[in-house]
């Protein structure tokens, strides 16, 4: 099983994986934790380029030929290889963002990263959880962790605002895979959502 | 004008660019002399995780998204603007590269290759002249160079004879486009044949 937790910055999805994959450990289940970009080595060598430097380093377009390049590898190496010896596999952000952040957010580019998906990826979570918080308290949060991969955070507040929209469409569009979780208030019970939602 | 030179691992291509650049600047045009992977800032970082490291480090579909990744940022940062602004571009490689290397030579992707560059590059160059030199020869010259950028000729002789194969297939389906310039002989015999065949 393929699960993948998706969001806006600073909404606390890559705690719910952690949580969640705990979780699931403890039940006794086999699971793999990653993330995206990156999740492999290769992929995390591209991560460098997409998450650290100035907002406009890359087009929309190329930041969307380098994601798919990481998700290839991840899928590849540690995907695919983990589903295959019946693990579960949990990921921080998958196609869903792309779909987001380079489809909706930055331009009208949604049919060109549906072409490339099919072309190059093919594969979709059996589940996808966006957990939902207002972009002002993301982006404060994002910005509060400091360190350098903040170049989506530096496109501001406008560019989360036309994020957190993006993931609301997405989840009107596919409600059999991807379902919105309230992300406000503890940890536990964003988790205890997670969990009634799986 | 766009011009592309083409040709395996130490055929005496990048020499033969930089010749014809600079005939066509003695000649007054105003010419742009790049290269690929690079071209442009970005599009060189992107070529340091393609051109150094193992052979087998990312799998011939990962390899086509990151070469396709630096073609857009070079086409987008360098190539079009040189166009707009009336200028010649000549360039060291660009998408036959990707034909041969990813699209024949390392598994049978070339459909693929072909709809990627469709969706995300769409433009050909006026002319490409694949510089055609025996793979033994090559391969050789190309290790002489030494230096970090050996991933491609650490695959061995036989890559090569595929690589070669490739190009001559190329030339033969697209004839008006790509011509193939006999690499014998001194650096000045070829560049002649180029300027006959340009």
């Amino acid at each position: 099983m393929l699960i993948s937790f998706e969001g806006i910055d600073g909404s606390g999805k890559s705690t719910q994986a952690r949580l969640l994959a705990e979780a699931l450990t403890a039940e006794g289940r086999e699971v793999v934790l990653t993330r995206e970009p990156g999740g492999s080595p290769g992929a995390e060598e591209i991560r460098r380029l997409l998450v650290e430097g100035a907002g406009e380093r890359w087009s929309p377009e190329t930041e969307c030929l380098l994601f798919t390049a990481a998700r290839r590898d991840h899928l590849e190496r540690t995907i695919r290889p983990a589903l295959a010896a019946g693990k579960t596999v949990i990921t921080d952000r998958f196609a869903d963002s792309t779909r987001v952040y380079q489809g909706a957010a930055r331009g009208d580019l949604r049919q060109m990263v549906d072409r490339l998906h099919e072309l190059m990826i093919g594969i979709e979570p059996d589940r996808s959880f966006v957990i939902d918080i207002d972009p002002e308290t993301g982006l404060s949060r994002g910005r509060a962790r400091g360190g350098a991969e903040d170049r989506f955070e530096s496109l501001g507040l406008d560019f989360q605002r036309r994020l957190a929209a993006g993931f609301h469409a997405l989840a009107l569009e596919a409600p059999g895979r991807v379902r919105l979780v309230d992300g406000r208030g503890s940890q536990a019970e964003v988790a205890a959502r997670v969990r009634t939602a799986l």
